[in-house]
C-alpha cells in the first residue's frame, strides 16, 4: 500500500479519492424503463429474455420454491441467521419513534404523526453479490416500522433460480413477495407497477450500475434509500493495535471489489512495515487475492500521523462507511468522529462483526457520504406528517399578523382566506 | 372547477393528475455547473451578467446591507416575523432527537448518535416567489439541529439588490451567510464550493426549473431536500363547511401559480353550487385572479363522494400537499390519514394559518410525493452515526456464527478477520 505522512506530504494529495469510473449507461437504462412503463409484464419478460438470456414462466418465485430453499441451506445456517434477526430486531427496533402533539391554553392543537410507508420494494443482486445478509439488513427496519407490503426484486441464475440462502433469508426476514426480475427492469417495475409487481413507494438495496442508474431516474416518482458507490473502510490505530489482525480487516474490505478502499492511519511508524508484511502473507492465502490485490493496489493507503486527534480529523475529512478506532481507549475518541457511517470500537470489534451479526445495519453511506447521509434505518420506512387545529378565538387572534405577513407577499388571497373567516 | 362523483365517473378520471409539462434545461444546467466547478467565482459573476443580467462587485451580502434591511421593513412585520419565529422554533424543538446506547450484559456496548450536518445552503427564489415566510421555515430547523454555518443563496434584482423583507427573514431566522447568487449557478456553488462560498453538506429550498434540475443533478454530491413542484391542496367538506370560507381556501392556493392545484372533495350535493359562485365572485377581486383563475381551470376539481370514508380514501390516493378537513368532526378522521403533508382541522384553521405562523412548517411533499416524503424538519439537518464495541470473550463467542456466514457468501477473507481474532 502507498505510504503517505502529514509530516510530509499535502493533506490535498492524502485525502484525494479515487472515484470509480463508471461508463454512463443512461441512455440504456432510459429505453428499459420506457418499455416496462408502456409494456409491464410483458416488457419484463422480453427484457429478461435480452439481457439476463433466461426464459421465465412465471416472475413470482412460488411458496414451493421457498420451502424447498429453507430445506436446502443447512440448519446451522439458519439458526445464525435466526441469531442475526433477532440481534438486528433488537438494536433496530431502539429507532422506532413517537409522533408527537402540543396542546396550548388556548385550545390550540399541532403535532406529528409518524406513519409507516405502505409498500416498500428491497432489490438484491445476483451473482457474487448475492448476500443473506443484506436481505435481513434491508428488510428488517422495514418490518419494524410497520410497511404492509415489503417486495423483493432479485435476478436468476441462467436456469432461472434464486440462490437458496437468499429464499432463505427473505422467508426468515419476513418479506411478502418476491419477483425474479433484477437490473434496471427489476428497479422500473417497483417504481411504476406492473400487472403482476405493485408499484411500490420506496426503493431500496445496492446494485450494478444499472439498477443504481435507474434508481437516481425513478427518484422522485419513488423514494430510493441512496446510491452506492464501493464500500470503504478507515483504520484508525495506536501502538497498542495487532498488525495481523489490522491486515486482515483491510482485506476484508479489499476482498468486496477492486475499487474497494481500505485505509490505515496511524500514529505508529513501526506499524506500517508489519501491517505491510502481514498484507503480503494474508493476501497471498485468500480466495479472493486477484479482487482483493487490485484493491489494495487501486485505493489501498497508509497515512502516518502525528496524534490521535490528527487521525480523527482526517478520517472526518475522508468520512468513512466504517470507522475501526483499534486504539487502546477508543471511547474517549467517539465523540470526535462527526462523519463515519459506522464506528467500530477497540481491538475486539472488527467491521465483520456488524457486517453480519452485532445489530446495526450494514447499509451505509459510501463514498464520503457519512457527511451527510445515514445508516439504513427504521426512519427510512416511516414518514411523517403535521397537523394543526386552531379555535376560532384563537384563530381570530392570530389573523392580523397573518394577514400582514400575506400582503408582505403579496398573496392578498392568502390574506382573504383569514379576512373571510373573521367576517370581512 | 368541473365537477366529479364517484357514483358516475371512473375512479381512474377523478384521479387523474395534470402533471407540469417542464421543458428539459439539463444540458443548459449541466454546462453552468461544469463552469462553476471549473472558474469558480469568476464563472459566477459571468452567468450573473449572462443569465441575471446584473454586475456585481462582490457576491457576499454586507452587513451594512442587511442593517439598512431591517430598517426597511415595518416594525410590524418584524414583530409578526419574530412571532412567527417563536411559534416555528417551539413546534421544532420538540422534533429534536436523542441518540441511545444499549449496554449488554456480556460488555457489548452498542448504538446510535445524532450529529448535526456541518454546513447547509439555503435557496431562496427571487421576483414573486421571494418568500421571507419560507427562510424562516428551512432555516429555523437547521438552527435547532445545531447546523454550524448555514448559508443563503438569493438572486437580485436588477439593481443588485436583495428584497428588505428577505434579508430581514435571514437576520431574523440567524442566517450565517448570504449570498447574491441564484439559478443554477447558486446550486452549483454550494455543492462544489468556489473561492468565497462554501461547499455545503445539504441544500434545501424551493425554485424554478434551472434550480431544480441542478438540484436532481447535484444530489449524491450532496444531499437535497426534495424536488419541490407545485402546491396544492384538498379540501373535505361535510354540510357543516362554509362555502364562502371554503372558496377562499381554494383561491389562496390556486394564486400561487398556474400550475397550483386546488380540489374540494364533499359529501354535500348543495355545497357545489355554492363554492362555484362564490369562487366566481371572489376571484373578481382577487389583485392575482389572472394566475388564480388559470389554475382553477387547469387544475381545479370538485369531487362528491358519498360519505366521508371515500372522501379521505381519494385523499389518501392523491396525497395531498395541504389537506384541510372542514368537517364538524375533524380529529375523528386524522387517524384515518395516511398520505398528507400537512392537515388542518375543523372550520377555523385555514391553511394559510400554516403557512405563515402557526409552527409546523410550510416546505412539505408535492405532487402526490406525501406517500413517501415528510415535512421539512430538524431531522433534514442531522445524520446518524452507529457503533459498537465487543469485548474479547463476546466476540469470541460471536465467531463462529459471523464465519459461517461470511462462508456462506464466499467472503473467506471476512471470516479471517475473526479467525485471526481468535489464534487461528
Amino acid at each position: 500500500m502507498r505510504v503517505y505522512s502529514t509530516q510530509t506530504d499535502q493533506l490535498a494529495d492524502i485525502l484525494a479519492r479515487k472515484y470509480s469510473e463508471t461508463a454512463d449507461v443512461s441512455e440504456v437504462v432510459k429505453k428499459i424503463i420506457e418499455r416496462v412503463q408502456q409494456d409491464g409484464d410483458q416488457a419484463l419478460y422480453q427484457l429478461i429474455k435480452e439481457i439476463d438470456h433466461v426464459t421465465l414462466d412465471t416472475l413470482a418465485v412460488s411458496e414451493s420454491e421457498i420451502e424447498a430453499a429453507l430445506k436446502g441451506v443447512s440448519p446451522e445456517l439458519l439458526k445464525v441467521m435466526e441469531q442475526a434477526k433477532e440481534n438486528i430486531l433488537s438494536f433496530h427496533q431502539k429507532q422506532v419513534r413517537q409522533g408527537f402533539v402540543s396542546t396550548e391554553p388556548n385550545g390550540v392543537v399541532m403535532g406529528q404523526r409518524i406513519i409507516p410507508l405502505a409498500r416498500v420494494g428491497v432489490y438484491v443482486p445476483g451473482g457474487t453479490a448475492a448476500y443473506p445478509s443484506t436481505v435481513l439488513m434491508d428488510v428488517l427496519p422495514a418490518k419494524i416500522a410497520g410497511v404492509k407490503k415489503i417486495v423483493t426484486m432479485t435476478p436468476t441464475d441462467s436456469e432461472g433460480n434464486v440462490p437458496a440462502a437468499i429464499l432463505a433469508a427473505a422467508s426468515i426476514a419476513g418479506v411478502d413477495e418476491i419477483y425474479k426480475v433484477g437490473g434496471a427492469h427489476g428497479v422500473a417495475a417497483l417504481a411504476y407497477g406492473t400487472e403482476t409487481i405493485p408499484k411500490v413507494d420506496k426503493i431500496v438495496g445496492p446494485g450494478n450500475i444499472y439498477v443504481a442508474t435507474a434508481k437516481r431516474m425513478v427518484y422522485g416518482e419513488v423514494d430510493i434509500d441512496m446510491i452506492a458507490g464501493p464500500s470503504d473502510v478507515l483504520i484508525v490505530a495506536d501502538h497498542s493495535a495487532n498488525p495481523r489482525w489490522i491486515a486482515a480487516d483491510l482485506l476484508a474490505q479489499a476482498e468486496h471489489d477492486t475499487l474497494a478502499q481500505a485505509i490505515l492511519v496511524t500514529t505508529e511508524e513501526t506499524l506500517i512495515e508489519k501491517v505491510q508484511s502481514e498484507l503480503e502473507q494474508q493476501l497471498a492465502v485468500l480466495p479472493r487475492k486477484e479482487i482483493a490485490g487490485a484493491a489494495i493496489e487501486n485505493t489501498g493507503k497508509i497515512i502516518l500521523v502525528k496524534d490521535l486527534e490528527e487521525a480523527i480529523s482526517i478520517a472526518n475529512q475522508i468520512a468513512p462507511e466504517h470507522l475501526e478506532l483499534s486504539v487502546s481507549e477508543p471511547f474517549a475518541l467517539l465523540g470526535r468522529v462527526e462523519n463515519a457511517g459506522s464506528v467500530f470500537l477497540g481491538h475486539h470489534t472488527p467491521e465483520v462483526l456488524g457486517d453480519y451479526f452485532a445489530g446495526p445495519n450494514h447499509t451505509l453511506p459510501t463514498e464520503g457520504t457519512a457527511r451527510f447521509y445515514s445508516p439504513l434505518s427504521v426512519d427510512d420506512f416511516i414518514k411523517k406528517s403535521s397537523y394543526l387545529y386552531y379555535t376560532e378565538e384563537a384563530m381570530k387572534e392570530a389573523a392580523s399578523a397573518v394577514e400582514l405577513f400575506a400582503e408582505t407577499e403579496d398573496l392578498i388571497g392568502h390574506a382573504r382566506s383569514m379576512k373571510v373567516r373573521r367576517g370581512e
